[in-house]
């Protein structure tokens, strides 16, 4: 079956799953990892980088990309997929979360959400079928539908009301673009905050609709770790098990992990790309602040378990001169380092649940970078 | 003869010379464009980019070197050109200009020069000694001697005393490091300021130190096109013909290309670089200021003309909403095509000057960027 959204379940390993899942631009192998391309544009490096560390789909901002360079320009340009040179699959999300964390004031009605560019403080409207209409001009592979993405501490009552506009806005999305009327596929959103009842809830009235594929969004958004997993453990494996499943936003290497653990397939998440440009380096060893003074004269690879362009060529040394001396180049080698981390990961544990030792694949993870809960949780979302 | 210095001229055009010269790392084949790679990485590219756009030979700071990360250091990394995985030639410059034109508080003796770090303001000594040290320490293949660039409007008595400085300085340069005692070479500098006759005593004095090649320093500091071409070909082709000549700090495409036509071999200048930061761009038909409106739908590559990955792969579109969006991939994109066409430049013309009809070559660039003098001149040195 070559049709979009066609998803195979090749093995499970517990609630993990190792699955494929076709796309427009070719197919997905789950568990995957995204590297966030916000404008349309991986941050500091180039599509062919992006594809020595193996990365099978990026993800684009609607948000982002609506406002800089305009979705009709890219539509003009032949797609988001030509305008930056990348063939292999693209997700894009519905521009919620950013209309909710980036812009300045908002306005949630029964229609959509009006709100100011964080740019320049222009007015905008996105109802849910004008951001299937953005991310028709996109022409990405997956969309994500427009939800309202409930703020950590917001009470039961409003999250109520809220994950029941989101169904309105989901149920209206795939309207506007009934299932197989392209090549693009369409994904829910759960919403239902930190009470599993409302997720549960959520979730039944979601997959009333025709979705090829359900998220979980609202998670990372300021709780515990505890928290976060009590939410992923509960809703992960009740998701449709025929489709795919994607965890929005999330997460820390251990986050992703126990989102495979929950029975999740698709991660997305800022953190290698911005950690990177920090001089936040995650490694076999643990993690690495390539700033620090012990680093100054080490002739050692940044980690000598990753094959990465990095890795293979320079010396920790070399790239803490280049961070300290606030060199280009050095955005661009700590971030493939970064990515070649995260996308080995996600093709580790595809391995590991294929041969039945996903439990084990984990705890090496566990060992270096903790239990979580028992460390601090890292900001995860963009 | 695999000696480093070993100088061969394979062909004459006129003063326009195309010769090859022996390093310990390798041949240079002249004239050369040298990419400026101040703290030992050419800005915004790596190691690969500069192959593949050609790059024989790189330039590193000595000033900004030995303030960070140290000289010391990388001599202990087992030099330059380990350290930052360059396994081509490497250029260092004395420091002399950076400490006239970045550092603080500076104060010029017969012993050498004291200065404050434009990083920290702390102070530190350049002695002609110091400064071949430094470059020893760093293992470059073509060591600078130290020389005192004298500013634009200086007068004729003050210029005429600091070359007989610069020549005692030479002389202790050479000194510290005879001929053939390593690997390296020795360019010593012809100053004299905006003076013929002073050019000509400079360069006499300097002849009689056993250099394997020479510079012309001074140039480029503030003087028109005219003043500047003035002393170009009256002392360009009275350099010792069997040796290497490097006119330092120059320039845009027709200072090149007129400093070949003088009889010059060598050339470095931060414009590719730096004008590819600020999103101006060297093309077959002139510059282009990527930013501006006209390119938002433009399709085409940057220049059609052009085989750089950059012109290869990428719109106009896309390299401006990069340039808007402050992408960092931008940098790289632009500074890699910039270095092309700086780099095709200088292989265009060695091949013209071995066809004979280097004159015509030149002529295609001052069709599109005018003849010098018509237009104003752009700043040039670092
Ligand atoms: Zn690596
Ligand atoms: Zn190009």
């Amino acid at each position: 079956m070559n049709q979009p959204g066609t998803f195979t379940l090749r093995a499970t390993d517990g609630q993990a799953r190792r699955a494929s899942l076709v796309t427009a631009h070719g197919v997905i192998e789950t568990p995957v990892f995204m590297p966030v391309g916000t404008v349309g544009s991986v941050k500091a490096v180039s599509p062919e980088d992006l594809k020595a560390v193996g990365a099978q789909i990026i993800l684009g901002n609607t948000y982002h990309l609506y406002l800089r360079p305009g979705d009709e320009l890219v539509a003009r340009m032949g797609g988001l997929h030509r305008f930056a040179r990348w063939d292999r699959p693209i997700l894009t999300d519905s521009g919620g979360f950013q209309v909710f964390s980036l812009s300045g004031l908002r306005k949630i009605t029964e229609q959509g959400v009006e709100f100011q560019s964080h740019l320049d403080g222009s007015r905008h409207f996105f109802s849910p079928e004008k951001v299937v209409s953005i991310q028709k001009n996109l022409g990405s592979d997956i969309m994500m539908v427009l939800d309202e993405c409930v703020a950590w501490g917001q009470d039961r009552d409003y999250t109520a009301k809220s994950l029941e506009l989101t169904t309105r806005w989901a149920r209206r999305s795939r309207e506007a673009y009934p299932r197989g009327s392209g090549g693009q596929i369409m994904f829910g959103i759960v919403q239902g905050g930190f009470h599993e009842d409302l997720r549960e809830e959520s979730l039944a009235q979601l997959s009333e609709i025709d979705f090829e594929g359900f998220a979980v969004g609202g998670l990372s958004v300021g709780e515990s770790p505890e928290e976060m997993r009590r939410q992923l453990y509960h809703i992960g494996p009740k998701l449709p098990a025929h489709k795919p499943r994607y965890l929005m936003g999330v997460g820390a290497p251990m986050d992703i992990l126990d989102g495979i653990m929950a029975g999740i397939d698709m991660f997305d998440c800022v953190l290698p790309t911005r950690n990177a440009r920090n001089g936040t380096l995650y490694t076999s060893q643990g993690k690495v602040n390539i700033k620090r003074a012990e680093y100054r004269e080490d002739e050692r690879p940044l980690d000598s378990n990753c094959n990465c362009y990095t890795c293979r060529t320079f010396s920790r040394a070399y790239l803490r001169h280049l961070y300290v001396t606030r060199e280009l180049l050095s955005y661009r080698l700590n971030t493939i380092h970064n990515l070649a981390f995260f996308l080995d990961l996600a093709a580790g544990a595809r391995k590991a649940i294929e041969d039945g030792r996903f439990m084990a694949f984990r705890q090496q993870y566990a060992d270096v970078y903790g239990e979580p809960g028992k460390q601090e949780m890292e900001a995860q979302q963009s």
